[in-house]
């Protein structure tokens, strides 16, 4: 089977930065499939890309090289951090954007690069101070899946780390409070709360003001009615059938959402 | 030579939908190129989906198996078609999407799938009721592709299925009336008139209150100027020459067009 | 190693034609991997796909086929050029697009292809009026990575061809004068000013009536600070730290940059 690594950025899809890291990628690894996870992450905003990750991890097959590359700090003292959990590799800046990940994490499972080491070891030419993707994780991405690499090579076990840039959803007793964390294609608000922490017999999820019935799926309600309910990522999501809950709730990213359960 | 897997969606490139498609894929057939037709169909709106599937399948090598997920329906009772045709599969909800394809599908070339006996054959878990793209249509598309599993394993011949939502191009003596389907990213306004349908000594093609005159390339009128051509998907195609059609005619998606034969 | 194929466009992502050259190379050459440069090059201006390829195709490796369609004189006489450049190979129609590469090719490397000749070289037949891509670029690559054919049997070596849109970075004394001639996803404005060209000791680098230190990376300055640079291709750049240097000054593609060197 050939080598998996899936890339997240914030690089959008002008200019050839994805490519220069598939290139990359590609000189070392040449049988890898590299797959876009996601360019679209909004610039310099890393919780989103972790939230992603945490979600759709496993729907990889055990072996992948996930890449995140959502890096505000690069250029400055900012560490990087090789994580492995549940079969799969992470390497992303240690600027929280892993955060989600690193809560499950096991101990000796984190390490932190030694950038010099992992210079020499790849025999990689000194990188540019702008471009970290293309310089340094590419590489050690390839050699990660194929195999010729590792984490102690590249760094020293460590406990801590940058925590996440926002709160995990904070449950009290039959309330879960947590936010909307992004917002897709369709314009459904898809938040941090995830099914196991939504109260049994939960009556309503509140947001932006409304208040909206929890369902199993968008047919349930007529064509241009709200709703919400627990997506295919295992989390609260409110949703307008057949319409865009988004611009119709004039609702944001970061915007609070609350589920109460039955009193 | 590895097997090929096309992939339409209306999922535009937020978030990683269309990833955990293709990863799921490459879990049951590692070896399978998987190309992203378009993710750009407007959302919910399966006929245009259906109309790039039809203009361009045959560019694809025989065996490709194309997939589109454009599904409004998805998590109610709607069905799911498997169709052979030219030596292509084509996987999608029978929501008209395929309309313009099954038209000319042969007897005992289209399947309704038995979702029961797919889940069955493949071992899948219950599907979400949101994402079947990721859940059902993409561990499909890979056993299929793989060759590891046949129409038959998998659902019952059928000869009715939901037709298009948009009207066939209508031919009536030395007239054409036609729709613009879509617009591409240059501004050209594509028809659903075919060349064959085209009257011959064809004088003038109508769009939008305005009459153009029916030429072979963009290179024939000075930048600028409008015109009308059979492009290269085979159809009537309104375009400004170095310039934005649609932009300029305060054109859109779903006007009439009209093309009239020699009196 | 799989043959690499790196391909640029200004097609975006709305509709099929960057798959439809997909699908027209791997029906040709299955194993090849194909690379997406950049499809969203501005419509019709070619010299943003040159800029690109020759800032960023060494990190591919040696033997890619670099394929770039921005055509906007598709369908007319306009010739199209096969270049071999340090060990990889580039494709594109004869507008100026790889004017920069063109600059530094040696004689004999450069090729005008004789349409007549390809064709019947590749079995091809009669091509489109308006997509040369599919019909004509995309088979030649792929027979160009597959080892097949060469530059020969394709067209007549050329020592003329058409110059770039945009003037070089011109040099005087201790100025250089150059164009910001394109911005990336985060705002940045990124010029034709190659490091090698910069005066040693610079001091200021001049854009849209402001003057900017040249700095080393974009933590040098506080958050919201703007800086110039020499980026990861090496050209100079102007950034503003953790924001967006094009909305925050009003400039856009086209402006004047220049670089004064201490007096």
């Amino acid at each position: 089977m050939n080598p998996v690594i899936s890339l997240t950025t914030d690089f959008g899809h002008k200019g050839p930065f994805v490519a220069l890291m598939k290139a990359a990628m590609l000189s070392r690894c040449p049988n890898a499939s590299v797959i876009d996870y996601t360019h679209e992450i909004p610039v310099h905003w890393p919780p989103e890309a972790g939230f992603w990750l945490s979600r759709g991890f496993q729907t990889f097959p055990a072996g992948t090289v996930h890449v995140a590359v959502v890096d505000p700090g690069v250029g400055t003292e900012r560490d990087i951090i090789l994580l492995t959990h549940k079969g799969h590799w992470f390497l992303a800046p240690d600027n929280g954007l892993l955060g989600e990940i690193l809560e499950f994490a096991k101990p000796q499972s984190v390490c932190r690069l030694d950038l010099e080491r992992c210079l020499r070891r790849l025999q990689l030419p000194e990188p540019s101070n702008t471009f970290h993707g293309r310089d340094i994780f590419a590489p050690i991405a390839a050699e990660l899946a194929a195999g010729r690499v590792t984490a102690a090579e590249l760094g020293e076990t460590v406990s801590d780390w940058v925590p996440s840039q926002i709160d995990s959803a904070l449950k009290s007793s039959n309330r879960v409070h947590g936010t909307v964390i992004t917002i897709d294609n369709f314009g459904n608000l898809i938040s941090n709360i995830a099914a196991q922490d939504v109260p049994t017999g939960t009556i309503k999820v509140s947001l932006g003001g409304h208040e909206f019935p929890l369902r199993q799926t968008y047919g349930q309600v007529s064509p241009g009615d709200y709703l919400a309910l627990i997506n295919s990522l295992g989390v609260i999501e409110v949703a307008k059938s057949e319409g865009n809950a988004s611009a119709g709730l004039g609702v944001e990213r970061g915007a609070p959402v609350i589920v109460t359960g039955q009193t």
